[in-house]
């Protein structure tokens, strides 16, 4: 007898309720297409510092090509926290675990906190990954939206997240500065709702990679004046937490570091879930490359050396393309105080897909959909604007002009 | 009003009970002792061959550091495919996707199929992280034993497997060849499995990662003859199924290519699940360094001269611990058909874990414990024979030999 065959495969329906990548969906247009200038991905297109690939290539020449140690290398870790301690102080002992890249790291957190059936309230919108994450787990997504404010600013309204998070709320899920818009947490915020969660035992989880793109002022010392006068950097709940508070921070080597395809990242963790972390990194990955994390320490030994540059001169980016956008008659936008992502709206882009697919197609320019990260952003667009010659900036606002027959 | 702080991080209770590593609670002991001989871990102490290290070292020189594909480079996707075709017949147009590590490819696999609550069955002992991952995502785990028989060789039951798969099994979990026993399935077994997982609408998952790393005679071809003359390599389901069938293949770079800690995997999926695998691979890792998949794809290239030599470094290291182990009045063991492990009790093994850490406390022989595997393996050790210079394998033979006062 012939065995019956499926002829779909009965994956599982959270699985396939997944939305696929509007972003990837967008760049399929332009397969093939060398004229297309592309912005639609969150990464510059300048390669990883020399120094930082030499070491890695070193490690390979001296032959580190072991297992290593589930949570990183020690020196990583040491590393890393010495780092960290320059930005928010130092977070003492064994707070730290090296991931291979900072989504994984946030799927760690994730795996770590939440059962399934669990409340996860995030803010949105809010890079498709965040929660897309707990919907894996089984648990569920409450989301508490941004809204643009008259001048296209993103804003929070406080008071509504706090109503939304309750003692039923597992995770606070947080990604500021914010990828698409440019949101980003204030230091009074951070610690009111580290306050309120503090008082619903809810876990906060924070993804801060954008943490070092950050043109704003210097946030204000926490309160008890331990903090260093530090490189600039957004507020971050590092500056806030103690190492009993329920909060995780997730960092990455990604975007301050120009090293988006290492994949290697970082958690902050609170004291005591050391262990059980790399008991999940040993049962997701096992660990990261011993020569990517070479490539990671060289990049921290050099962190006063790369880190400013490369943000003056996304700072120049941001401002060549804002300062060309709003000569453009319809874009709607406000500067962002961090990140690497101008996100605006513009007549025609109310089905931001179908707008974005049509810049592509008709002519030659790349962005990304606001509604691939939520309905909340449905009619916008965002474009990165992490790029090695500010000139490609000015040439994509040429082609936006000509697209709206200007 | 001071808000309370927990004193322990209330992480999720199924967390909190994966067990920790019971090999790693050996290894502890042994820190900072470079007197002891390590055969507690899964990889060989051979660096990866130097065109290899080469290959990723160019590609770093190139400046490929950037986000690539979430299924892996085309080219390294076609490198695998034709690979798998040399092995078990062409799979066919978009069934492979690279994964960071066979283990990520199995927690992959894991999250496309399962839902909380679901049924997994897995064949035991076996190496800790595939019962964890179903635990992880909430699935219940149904065990069914391998036994030692009189000559110490595992052995299946199958009538006693095929009963414990039902209609409510979503997925049978098998790793064959088996780490830690060297059992492996036969070609009949595996026919006769996913014969009754097609009745009863069951995924197998197939961690056969040990697959090159096969001493018995080669396979029977498949029926229907497709199969080409191959090199020599365990048993697949690769060999069996379809592209309709329920089955999920991993693999991995690591032990065949001398590559542990590249963490470089992939998975052979049935027809119609790479989108939602890429979907799933863009929210847990996003994609594979470049410069790793270069490795990749340049240990594929070179597979027909680098596999079959060290195919045969490892028969002669097995050959040279068993049959020194043979000579050990009271060890008992069964020669391995494949993997890298010699899996053996003796007398004083009754506790393994204690065992194992007195012979490297005492003796400064490391060895992995039994019960690391499951209770099933209660009372046995687990050597790894993957050693560059097979005289260490004949020393630890002594020190064996010394701790048992022979």
């Amino acid at each position: 007898m012939s065995p019956p065959v499926p002829h779909l495969p009965d994956l599982r329906p959270t699985i396939a309720a997944l939305p696929g990548s509007q972003i990837r969906a967008v760049a399929n247009a332009a397969l093939g297409r060398p004229d297309v200038l592309a912005f639609w991905f969150g990464e510059s297109d300048q390669v990883t510092p020399e120094p930082v690939r030499a070491a890695a290539a070193e490690s390979l020449a001296r032959g580190e090509t072991f297992y290593s140690h589930n949570l990183g290398l020690p020196e990583l870790r040491q590393a890393l926290r010495q780092y960290l301690a320059g930005l928010h102080g130092d977070p003492g002992d064994e707070r730290i675990a090296v991931t291979s890249s900072g989504v994984t790291a946030l799927m760690t957190a994730m795996q770590l906190l939440l059962s399934p059936g669990d409340e996860v309230v995030c803010v949105v919108p809010v890079w498709p990954n965040l929660p897309a994450q707990p919907a894996i787990l089984g648990a569920r997504l409450t989301r508490v939206p941004l809204a643009p404010d008259a001048h296209g600013a993103w804003r929070l309204d406080l008071q509504r997240l706090l109503q939304a998070v309750t003692p039923a709320t597992r995770v606070l899920l947080l990604n500021a500065p914010n990828n698409p818009t440019g949101w980003t947490l204030t230091r009074d915020e951070q610690q009111a709702i580290l306050d309120h969660c503090r008082r619903t035992g809810t876990w906060i989880v924070a993804d801060e990679v954008y943490d070092r793109l950050w043109y704003g002022d210097g946030p204000a010392p926490a309160a008890g004046g331990a903090r260093p006068a530090s490189p600039a950097c957004a507020p971050s709940f590092a500056d806030l937490a103690t190492p009993q508070d329920r909060v995780i921070v997730v960092g990455s080597f990604s975007k301050a570091f120009l090293m988006t395809g290492w994949r290697l990242g970082w958690l902050l963790l609170p004291a005591g879930l050391i262990g059980p972390t790399g008991t999940l990194i040993e049962f997701n990955s096992s660990c990261a490359p011993v020569f990517v994390q070479r490539g990671g320490l060289q990049a921290l030994a050099l962190a006063d050396t790369l880190v400013p540059p490369l943000v003056a001169h996304l700072h120049h980016c941001r401002d060549t393309l804002c300062d060309a956008l709003a000569t453009v008659p319809g874009v709607h936008l406000a500067r962002p105080q961090a990140g690497m992502y101008a996100f605006f709206s513009m007549p025609g882009s109310g089905d931001s897909l179908a707008c974005a697919q049509a810049l592509v197609a008709e002519h030659g320019l790349g962005l990304a959909p606001g509604a691939a990260f939520g309905a909340e952003a449905q009619g916008w667009l965002r474009w990165c604007f992490a790029s090695r010659d500010p000139q490609r900036l000015l040439d994509g606002v040429e082609r936006l002009r000509g697209a709206l027959r200007i």
